[in-house]
């Protein structure tokens, strides 16, 4: 199941020491991840790098050959340490250059007097990059190929998004099950991995759980066709039967 | 900054399609890079990565060449989709079999006859692994040379970690002083630029925040000298008075 031909893939690119340190809790993986299973674009790597040219140049041109879609957050704002944009140009052996689009959109939203130089450095892309529009605090986000290079604001980023929905061409979305049981994973590891032996299209996870008192197992199914879930969960309801098992939930 | 010798550097990788598929908020992360940070190791990168063998193959060959120590989190429970250890053995061509001190800790922790083959399976590991001891829930963790493998599940991830204090050989802290402004980055972009450029030394970092109401940003001065974060903080505290930007916090 894991080398389907016509899998449409991505990667991200976390880009921030805040990250690595344990300071910043990152949020945007699950978000970017979950819009674009919507797509049809299954993320299959993630790679949190600091904020060091080299480290985002080699990182990126390894990504980009890789997978079908590379998003990276972080290092587009107006200070020192965003340097993002520089890195990508590099990476694509691009000039680094006023964005004149980008330039327009920034003078229109800040008051007169206010467009200082930290400002107009963030109009600063790769040549012939593509923006990505912000409805939330003006400054764009750009695209060079298959690279698209979002902020690090949770908030910021997540408007974002639907603005790029449109050049993202995904192929099936990843259908998901969720069955909650309240069992420990090893009372169902033996007759599970019979069931994932029997649906080699379906990919099984199992995940344990711990929350209010109550110790459970998920058992996520994920796969583009529905029909093949379906049965999957029949197998696994027929163990969770027979071994008296609470089903919590499933969803 | 960057290419400091002497420095002691780790990676983690976080093995969970339920990670990258944005099911499950990762949080070991911050965990693990704040205890290695008092132990005197930096985080340098991170990766997720699919429960899928060869990729975890590949990516601990590659990591545990190029930093000190390696963490993996994930994949180490009962059930079929965890793979770490027979993908850690085959990574190390190392036969993947019964550890047996893992095998006694296992058998004592559970009740007679509940010692079924899903926990027994638990014991499996390349051969010569150390164990990494668990308080919580009985079944360890285990390392091969610089490759540290601990569980997913986060409460027992942290109990485990005292354990392994004494094998893991740091160089000095990364020390970290932080000043909250009520400002916007692109007010203080350039005078912050000039002060990096002074302290070549010590790694300054910007971080918009948006809070209770309040829009601030967060400078971040991190170095192994005291001294040097000082100097930096009274360059700061300088322009920030000569601006007067309101200091809301430092710490």
């Amino acid at each position: 199941m894991n080398n389907k031909l016509n899998k449409t893939t991505s990667a991200i690119i976390i880009i921030g020491n805040e990250i690595l340190s344990g300071r910043t809790q990152d949020v945007n993986l699950s978000h970017l991840s979950i819009w674009l299973n919507k797509l049809g674009v299954r993320v299959e790597e993630v790679r949190i790098i600091p904020d060091i040219e080299n480290k985002i140049i080699d990182c990126v041109n390894e990504v980009r050959k890789k997978f079908n879609y590379v998003f990276t957050t972080g290092g587009i704002g107006p200070t020192h340490d965003d340097i993002t944009a520089k890195s990508i140009s590099k990476a694509f052996n691009l000039n680094y250059e006023m964005h004149k689009e980008a330039f327009n959109i920034l003078e229109k939203y800040y008051k007169p007097g206010k467009f200082n130089e930290g400002r107009q450095r963030m109009a600063m892309m790769p040549s012939k990059a593509n923006l990505i529009y912000n409805p939330t605090s003006g400054a764009p986000g750009f695209s060079v190929e298959n690279v698209f290079c979002l902020p690090g604001v949770p908030s910021i980023l997540q408007s974002m998004l639907s603005g790029i929905n449109d050049k993202i061409s995904g192929g099936k979305k990843l259908l998901t099950k969720t069955i909650n049981l309240r069992t420990v994973e090893s009372e169902i590891a033996k007759p599970l991995k019979e069931v994932q032996e029997n649906n080699g299209e379906v990919e099984i996870g199992s995940y344990p759980f711990f929350r209010a008192g109550t110790v459970g197992v998920s058992i996520v199914l994920r796969s583009e066709e529905e029909s093949k879930i379906n049965i999957c969960n029949k197998q696994i309801l027929k163990f969770v039967n027979f071994k008296k098992i609470e089903l919590i939930t499933q969803d």
